[in-house]
């Protein structure tokens, strides 16, 4: 394994608003980050457009965008035509898994961060799963996330020869206000920030699960969301 | 979960000996299979159009080819232009891991498999994973199969909260002699499979490590190898 003056991380990097706070955590930490993002089949390109620009603005040393057939494995609504869900309330999200799942795409998007991060030499990956917001997605636990870095310590050469791989989760106990002010204390500019599953065009909805929680999130930490809406959204 | 008459199993199918000795025994145990194979840089397509005439043949309920960018991560003899080692003998090759391993590979294919049988409604997943031929990979030992189904039940809402996810090796322990005596108690056509990592048009090179594994396994069966190689190949 190559050694590097400044470690090397791989930070799992969507485009939204909590993977762009981890990047801006993990440059904090020291780290030289080798962004990578997944065109999967999702209903728009724009988060892709926004990481790239976040990289370039933020000082990634790297951005890789990789294509994945997520869609012909199909099973949700985030890759096929099934409606996306729109003003439902907190107990309506936390009823059960959404059908904005999308089966097993934490655990593919690991795997691949794990092998790029294998080639690179870097035994840290960073990734915004979140246990508060996302209680529903059992890829979003920190029992599934010791047991992924189990076995990638055992299935990789680096992890089982090398340095053991670390799973960074900074946002795991952080809710939506926490996660917008550590952002904010480090500098993010969240108006680069794309989080909406259902845009129209480049302006996010308002309505479905991912706007409502960002939204709620502003309010409660008193600030203005500076991403561009559809104009009836009411902040 | 849909519940299916005959219970079903997605089986990685590459369109080698292995894969394909675990596909005939998956069937022998009554599942009706859901076969994945993956384009992911390889040099050659060969193992691909096997792979689609193995399923047809053998009757397969489905056959899925995921395109993968296992090539922008880079990192192995498979999927970039790194010579592949010839004429090794046993010990070479368990002298280390070798410069084919793919970093992350099975991790990579083992995630899609999950997704997809999250989809299908599939409990079981059945490999041609080996410890014995492939001792230098580590994602080919038994602790790392295990540490992936305990992941994979942990992160997947069908591990989690259905049927438990069960990882079938049957090959796990079996040298090539012995998986070769069981693909042909099973009625495998071994013309039909493909193994070399770096043919001559259709024709195996008999040389790279996998060649020379599988020509030793015939050998030992006292089976003639039915698989075209070029023509200097002595068998």
């Amino acid at each position: 394994m190559m050694h590097h003056p400044v470690p090397r991380a791989v930070v799992l990097l969507s485009g939204g608003l909590d993977s762009t706070t981890v990047l801006a955590h993990a440059l904090a930490e020291g780290f030289s980050c080798n962004c990578l993002s997944f065109r999967y089949g999702q209903r728009q390109e724009i988060e892709l457009r926004r990481a790239a620009d976040l990289c370039r603005k933020m000082g990634a040393e790297n951005h890789l965008v990789l294509n994945l057939d997520l869609a012909a494995i199909g099973g949700s609504a985030l890759t096929t035509d099934m409606p996306v869900p729109k003003d439902r309330g907190r107990e309506e999200m936390e009823a059960g898994i959404p059908v904005t799942y999308v089966p097993g795409r934490n655990i593919i998007f690991l795997a691949h961060a794990l092998a790029w991060a294998e080639v690179l030499g870097a035994a840290d990956i960073f990734l915004g799963i979140n246990a508060v917001d996302y209680s529903g997605y059992p890829d979003c636990r920190p029992e599934f996330l010791q047991a992924f870095a189990r076995m990638a310590n055992l299935g990789t050469r680096a992890g089982s020869e090398g340095t053991p791989f670390t799973l960074h989760a900074p946002l795991m106990h952080m809710n939506k206000r926490q996660i917008i002010e550590l952002g904010t204390r480090l500098g993010v500019n969240y108006a680069d920030t794309h989080s909406c599953y259902d845009p129209v065009g480049e302006l996010a909805c308002g309505r479905c699960d991912a706007c409502r929680l960002r939204l709620k999130g502003f309010a409660e930490a008193g600030l203005p969301d500076p991403a561009p809406y559809v104009a009836e959204v009411k902040r």
